[in-house]
């Protein structure tokens, strides 16, 4: 029997969403969650990576088990023991040929920032001491929307070696002293929104102007970008797949 | 030279307010980094005792050392040090004779209460699974308000004798699936709002009509009155002072 999940979670406590020997990971979680209301080891394949500290509002994840349970029985079972902090959306099964990685067409990631220090938002919102020009970090995403190299916004360590992709979408929106970046793009390389978010900083603080963007993409150089945006601001909000 | 913090907190990783032997208290925390920034042990003397888990937006405590330091520096250098979930509001000299517990006049609480489960929220506020009666809620509201002896609200363990307290403001509003519940009083007993809001979610609930209150108040007794509320949801978030 095939299953589809979907969930969320607050990131703050986990060493990310993929599988690590003797980490607390979310997909650790998860599978053992499983496996206990399954009564047979699971092992989950999820749509996306996030790293320690990012939050998921929304994420899938497809596993196989011998037993059939009703779906919404599963979400009942499994959000009963799951901790506070990873709830179920909702089970399902799966479209025929459903792969949550190779199905998905693109994601929507956004990332938070606070302008007034705030005890209760730490958590879940990067605090940012200086006021930003949300005017001139639009300005400068219109340099990154369109297909690029991605390379100056990659962290080194992975093993992808094609860093092109497609942004779809980028924009900065300022609600009461609150920053929200959203971006929409066909895929996203190691560190790539939260670099991008360094450089949208960057502009925002005027110590680039927008159009200098350009040239740190086109350098393909990661050294040119600037530092990588803290995790705590950062949700994976939408996964799309082809219908 | 005498000195009046004020400061709020993210209360949920700490045993509460107060100072406790070998225990994370936001009192040992506060008097061990004042202590590093005076270069001398300093105690310092808070306006109200919060339990484990409780938020304050808004607390405030004075402390005497021999050095002065200008107030705001005062600010930030405690801000410096001080873990993210710890705020300086703001530093200043205190009026001759104020005493942050006996020049009190009223302190205000809420309760926030989520009637849709965000595992964005599970530290701030409490799920409450079933929808709830706000109309009724503010009814009962009506029976707490006034003086009274609040034992039927009181956790035993204190040891305070006189437990008559004037409530001046209690009601309910239901915002966004959020509801907050705010009281006005002289003075509280141990987890007094916690018990009430234990007993207004029993009204919201239906299982007691709202005149019932009357009686639970009238026994004077903790065990006729509902399961106290979830330390989560409550915050103190201001305490007045005569002027």
């Amino acid at each position: 029997m095939d299953y589809l999940l979907e969930f969320c979670y607050d990131g703050s406590e986990y060493k990310g969403y993929a599988t690590q020997l003797h980490k607390n990971t979310i997909q650790d979680i998860l599978q053992q969650t499983i496996s206990k209301v399954f009564k047979q080891e699971i092992k989950i394949t999820g749509a996306s990576r996030t790293d320690t500290g990012v939050h998921a509002m929304y994420q899938c994840a497809t596993f196989s088990a011998d037993l059939f349970i009703e779906y919404n029985r599963v979400t009942i079972a499994l959000n009963s023991i799951l901790p506070k902090s990873i709830r179920i959306i909702n089970c399902k099964k799966p479209k025929p040929d459903f792969h949550p990685r190779y199905s998905c067409t693109s994601k929507q990631y956004i990332y938070k920032i606070n302008l007034d220090y705030d005890v209760f938002k730490t958590r879940y919102s990067h605090y940012h001491k200086y006021d930003l020009d949300v005017e001139l970090m639009n300005e400068a995403c219109a340099y990154f929307i369109g297909r690029h190299d991605f390379s100056s916004c990659c962290a080194s360590g992975g093993s992808v070696v094609d860093k092109v992709r497609t942004i779809y979408n980028l924009d900065v929106t300022l609600i009461d002293r609150e920053i929200i970046i959203s971006v929409t793009g066909d895929g996203f390389l190691y560190n790539m929104v939260r670099i991008i978010v360094g450089n949208l900083l960057a502009v925002g603080e005027k110590k680039i102007n927008p159009s200098y963007i350009k040239s740190i993409i086109d350098s393909c150089d990661r050294s040119n970008s600037f530092p990588t945006a803290a995790a705590c601001g950062l949700y994976l909000k939408e996964i799309n797949y082809r219908s």
